[in-house]
This record gives C-alpha cells, structure tokens and sequence, in this order.
C-alpha cells in the first residue's frame, strides 16, 4: 500500500486490451492509486500514459515491481517465462502476482519454476475478454463489465492473495469463478481452443482447394460467423494450442469420431440419425444462446 | 403475359422468405401483376395476402400455373418432386419454371424425372440468402439487394426462359451468376453444407460431454459465432445434406485430411508448421471478409 492513501501500486505487464483495460477499471473503481506499465515499445507505452491507462512507464520489469502491491502479467504466456524470472528476485513480499493468459497449465507450471519460494502470492487467471485488438490503444472502460473470470489458485496460494484478486476483478465489474488449473483447461480447450483449431483448419483447407477462390466468391454470412476466429492472431494461437497440447489433442480426438460418426450417417442415408443429431444440436445452442444474452444482458 | 398489361402472372409455391421476398421485389420493380400464392397453411396464405406479398391464394399447384408466366417453387427441396409432379400437366408451354433450393443437382434431376417434356422451360436457381426465418411474414423488401443467386441451366434450358429468370432476379437487384448444377454444389458444399455440419458435429459433441453443462458456461463470443449456424433448422439441413450427399462426403474427407495433419502438427509440437497454417488462414480469412463487405456495401 502506498502509505496516505490506501490504494495500491499496479504494475501492468504488456499494456494492451487485457492490462490497460483492467487499469482502467481499477482507477475508475478507486482501487488503484499508481499504475505502472512496463513493455517493451516505448511509444505504446507513451501512448498509454497519453491515455491515462497508466501513470508511469518502465521498460524494466524488475524495477517496476519494487514497490508494486499487485502485479498483472498481460503478456502473451509465450513471455511469462522471461517476465516470472525478471520480477523474481525484486518482488516485496507481500506482493500478489497474477496473470491474464488464456492457458493455466502452463501458467501455473511456469510460476512454480520461477517463482517457487513465492507460490503463496500468485494467482493464475483468465479474464475471459478475448478480442483481437491490441496496444494501449485498444484499452477500454467497460471492457470487464459481466465478463466471466477465472481464478485457479495453487494449493500453495494464500487465500489473502486470491481473496484480492477476486476483489479487484469484482471492483473491474467482472464475474469470478474458481476452479483448477486442469479443469480450466480442459473446459477452454473444448470451448474456445478447438473451434478456432476448427475454423482456422476449414479455411486452409479452402486456400489449398483448386476452385478455392470460387468458393470464397459465394461464401456469404454463415461462412462469415463460423471463420470470424480463423482471422485471429496466428503467433497467439500457436502458442495457446501449444500451450494446452494435452487437452486439445483429446478435443480433436473427440471431434473426429463425432465426424466420423456424423460421415457413416451421411454416406448411409440415416436420415433419422442426421435430424435427431442436428436437432440435438440445435436445442443447445439454442439454449446457450438464451442463456449466454441473459447473462451478458 | 396478362392481356393489356405486359406484366407477368407469377406463381409462388411456398410463400416464405425466399418467394415472398422475390414477389415483393417484383411487384415493386413493376415486373410482375398478379402474384398467386400455393401453400399448404391457410393462415400462412392468408396472411400473405393481408401483407400484399401475394394477391391471391391456392392450395392446387397444379390449378395456380395455368394461367401462370413463370413459377417459382419456393418449398423445401424436399417437397419438390410432388409439386412438378403436380403442375407438369397443367403448366402452359411458355410458363417458366424455376426454384429457389440451396442444391442443384438434386433439383436438376426432379425436373428431369417430373417435367421430362418441359425441360426447356425449367431454370434452376440457387437464391443466396439464407436465413432461418420462415412464413409469410418473413417476407421483406430488399432481401435481395446486391445478393448473388446462381442459375443451373440445363443443356435442354432454352436461352429465352434463362435469359427470363436472369432479368427477374436482377429486378430484385440480385447479381446473377451461372454455373453448372455440378459446379454449384460442389462450391457450396464447401463454403456452406460442410461449415453447418461441422457446427452441428461440435454442438452435439459439447452435449455428450461429461461436463457439456461447465462448457457452455464459460463459451463466449468466439463460441457464440462459430456456432450460430449450428441453430439452423434440422429438417432443411438433413434434406441439404442427403441432396448432397456425394459433394458433401468428398468435403468431410478433405477436412478430416486436413484436421489430422493439424493434429500431427500440434503432437509433435511443430510450431512452424501450426504458424504457417494459421497465418494462411488468416490472410484468407482477411481478404475474403475485405472483399465480402465491398460487395455488400
């Protein structure tokens, strides 16, 4: 705590959507007094002051962390490894370190070879915001406003450390839920990792067709919203599919025999297997969506 | 043609989206006089009149085209042998007939089974404007502005009755485009009746799944459109799927192909290969949806 005044010190580990939007709320909220961004492009983060996402900038993490009380790693994970060991030696004790990535296996695995004396201060997360946008500039008020969030905390974890974690994204307007690092990632990988696996896999397969570019002249708005992901980051989805390999690759395993099943059905005119797996199909998205408009109403 | 007004006596069957919008468009583009609507559900036709989609109401197909121009059969593919069955005796020799089923080679060999006198009247035709909307009063102005609808001529086709359904559509102020049956389905197999089995396939596997229910509560907006094809109508894409099923089979193996090289990709951890793979996607995706929207605009 800063001494007078009873807001905490944030250091934001790459200020982009993710970080710069949960400094935003923290201000906003009246939680944070002095935020720190460290990044490497200093332009981003001169823009970011620019735009009162953060007060200070730093290009060293180490430094930046001294006197911070919260600290939020928004890297890509490919990076935490580097940013885990730089904060490592300099981070005061009471400190909490959380993360915004969207794998947790990883994450946690990462945290206990960098920061294993320090386990009891961190807190794995997962603000569930995904968007494509990035920098500074893409920072937003609101961005957290009913959003779900995802707390896995180690064993090791002090409940005061995940107790405030869960508090700021609260303050940030976001809803908390907790479960393991593995639960997580299996739970993503199905809704999340997957389909963009999917999406990004159906539309190379068009760009390696012989009349691709005919197909992609008739494609209309249902080629639109199912591909809409296979437009995003190559680099960051490289890293999160390898990231969550083991639960993806059962993922994949599982969605093959479904195609499989679904192709037997096709090829032998099972006309009733067909309607009642489209029908199941459809009752449940159906229903998600209901649910899904309600919550984020 | 009508007797002192040189505007043409439209049937529809099957007053939903598709033909009520295409009689709307018609009516206003001054192309068309009197619109006669077949359907099975009085109330549906009933309320189309009110609507003023159509000005009169039938349930005999085979008694609304004898005095008809041309003739839209806008019923499910399904539906379609019975009803040129039913107004093959009836159809005056220069009424036209087309339809606006999402396949073609299927449609392409009812006409020939059904209408085997009249081949040179018939103009299939694939309106590119699908929506899950159904009944008169889906029925809407402009559904077909800067839309595309492709036209399968038959070798038998003569070029005054394409040359008909071409002009009536650009009415609509659709783009016309024209390719073989064959050519049609294998296009829209691939950018359409794969992407809605695929949806349909990862909805369902997301319901058998031990922990479906935990899923679906943390899908979000990626999710949300990956899957929105998969709430389309079971019945229609059964039909669609078995109509075409050969197109649609070669679709399903080339994306096994092509998911099971992703998955030797991610287990053997090649993340080269995975960049490359989604960067082509990417890029694809980018330019198609560039150039989905100059079109659109």
């Amino acid at each position: 705590m800063q001494a007078g005044e009873g807001k905490l010190t944030l250091v934001v580990i790459g200020v982009g959507l993710i970080g710069g939007s949960f400094a935003l709320a923290l201000k906003r909220a009246g939680k944070v007094g002095r935020v720190i961004g460290v990044g490497r492009s200093a332009a981003n983060l001169e823009r970011a002051i620019e735009l009162g996402v953060i007060d200070e900038a730093s290009h060293s993490a180490a430094d930046a962390v001294r006197h911070a009380d919260i600290v939020l790693v928004a890297t890509p994970v490919g990076q935490m490894a580097r940013v885990f060991a730089d904060i490592a030696p300099q981070l005061p004790a009471h400190c909490v370190v959380t993360d915004g990535g969207s794998t947790k296996s990883d994450v946690v695995a990462l945290m206990r070879t960098q920061l294993p004396q320090q386990l009891a201060q961190c807190v794995p997360a997962h603000p569930i915001a995904g968007s494509d946008l990035s920098g500074a500039v893409a920072a937003q008020y609101g961005l957290y406003d009913n959003r779900r969030i995802v707390v896995t905390p180690l064993p090791e974890t002090a409940q005061a450390a995940a107790a405030l974690v869960r508090e700021l994204w609260q303050a940030c307007g976001a809803r908390v839920y907790e479960m393991s690092a593995a639960e997580h990632d299996a739970v993503f990988a199905t809704v999340s990792h997957l389909p963009h696996l999917l999406a990004f896999a159906y539309v190379d397969m068009i760009v390696g067709k012989a009349d691709g570019e005919r197909c992609f002249d008739f494609a209309a708005t249902g080629f639109r919203d199912f591909t809409r992901i296979a437009g995003s980051h190559p680099e960051m989805w490289r890293d999160i599919a390898l990231a969550n390999r083991d639960a993806l690759l059962a993922e994949l395993d599982g969605y093959r025999a479904a195609l499989d099943s679904l192709r037997d059905e096709l090829a032998s005119g099972d006309a009733a297997a067909l309607t009642a797996r489209f029908e199941r199909a459809r009752e449940a998205r159906h229903g998600w969506h209901q649910k899904f408009l309600r919550g984020n109403a």
